[in-house]
């Protein structure tokens, strides 16, 4: 079942303490929709400028994405360049030009509208309740937002949690917008304003599962010794998530699929920071990843499955 | 079989930003003792004051321990103050007055030589060595440290490191001694100092545990609401990890045996910060403990055995 992904589209320039790189592939829908491809069909929106390399277009057909919604137009393409200290945990944004993104309204291109399964990756939650708007009642709604959206949208935000099945953020949003410094108590709370189910990011502490009447599943990251390039963690974590659930259930979504979904998107993550940019998605096989989802499992589980 | 414990014991005095209480049990050999008593037999060895009060040797009876190894010195106990501050990870030491553990000499009583497994509670690692010296060949000995031994007892330490099993230390003092930022290639580096296991406690997400050959398990915490007190959690993880090992394992101790050892370390340590001191160990069941280790089994596992 194809899930339908929108985000945005970024030429980025990463900075870290070994390497630079400059307008690499990068992009909330472009991590989500490229980790997706590796469980389910993807119904792309997004939009990048003129400038945007046939290769990068290329690389998503090569996904088997469907690009109808792919807009294109005049202008240069969105982008963002950002730098991470030692602690790879810390990243200042050096620079944003919006350039095309700037007047980007969603258009869903034909049948995109009966997709069952919907991520709305990081943009702005206005654009996100856009898109619902056009949906004809999908079956499951996960958003990704930010900080940003936090602090300048928080209306929009309240009103899309009440339509979404799930929101997906990491610790620091999760306290920012619950004023909570308990995780365990900021999930709860992100429940009681609209979503079934919330995933809390921790980055290298793995993440935190919530569903309904108490369920409760907490991920461990994968044990990696070095890290290359962090960004896009977050949406490739997304995108693996809501690929594997479009590729699985047929029915309800329960928590026992929510848990299974939460680890190949922390697979998926997990070799995504391996390299800059999608690098790691070039060579990625399904033996890599059902390798390294056994190796969660041995790391995760103290009882043993015969 | 029993576990030898040795560490400090100490009156505390602990403020949070919701309550204060004054000379309440506490120090490493209390909490790591008494949280092996839930599982096996326990050799006390440390020093109290003569003000000791006689309700606390009167507890320690109660969970079972032989305190033959307990001496009591003329002069008045270990006093510990601390204060923690709205985010409960963060923790000031207020005051310190050594008083009778200034010049305390461990000394094993009649028997305690023999005994199998050896928890060498945080003290100085010169005091930790010294219990070994007077050791018969343990079969298993975990130490705990801090970040004090780590920057004005490193020789001795770095001794210690050569003759135990496992080592037992929080995020920031494996940094601290590995000078290393990753927590995966600090465990790597710690083990290649001596011990073939180490556990590195992240708090409230859980512990990373390295074992030979590359096993490695992710532990994540119970997903506590409310922290009434971190003092001891620490301390009681280790306390619970060796007090089960000593009564499971008779033979050569596994990864497999490791990993449940750390389980129930965590389950403990959960109990323990829910009151003040020591007292929810005072009513804490064996149902309790077997129910808190299910849901741990419940929130970490994503393969469900049947």
């Amino acid at each position: 079942m194809p899930v339908l992904v929108v985000g945005s589209i970024a030429l980025d320039t990463v900075k870290t303490p070994f390497e630079e790189h400059a307008d690499l592939l990068g992009g909330s829908a472009s991590y989500c929709a490229v980790a997706a491809s590796f469980f389910s069909a993807v119904n792309l929106v997004g939009v990048v400028g003129a400038d945007f390399p046939a290769e990068h277009v290329a690389f998503f057909k090569s996904r088997g994405m469907d690009l109808a919604g792919l807009q294109v137009a005049e202008g240069r393409t969105f982008r963002w360049s950002g730098e991470y200290m030692l602690d790879m945990n810390v990243r200042e944004t050096r620079s944003i030009a919006l350039n095309v993104f700037e007047h980007f309204t969603p258009r869903l291109a034909a049948g995109y509208a009966e997709s069952a399964f919907v991520l709305l990756g990081n943009i702005g939650p206005g654009l996100q309740n856009h898109v619902l708007d056009q949906m004809a009642g999908p079956r499951f709604v996960i958003a990704d937002t930010m900080d940003l959206w936090i602090k300048v949208a928080l209306d929009e935000l309240m009103r899309l949690l009440g339509r979404v099945d799930m929101l997906i953020l990491n610790d620091s949003e999760a306290r920012l917008l619950t004023r909570e410094t308990s995780l365990v108590k900021a999930g709860l709370l992100i429940q009681a304003m609209g979503p079934r189910f919330v995933a809390i990011k921790k980055g290298e502490h793995g993440c935190l599962l919530f569903g309904e009447g108490g369920d409760f599943f907490s991920c461990s990251a994968y044990p990696l010794e070095d890290v290359h390039d962090p960004t896009g963690a977050g949406d490739t974590f997304a995108g693996g998530l809501a690929g594997y659930l479009a590729s699985t259930v047929s029915g309800e979504v329960t928590f026992g699929d929510l848990r299974k979904a939460v680890v190949h998107g922390s697979v998926l993550a997990s070799f995504n920071v391996e390299m800059f940019s999608l690098e790691r998605m070039r060579s990625l096989t399904q033996e890599d990843i059902a390798e390294r989802y056994e190796s969660f499992r041995l790391f995760s589980h103290f009882e043993v499955i015969p």
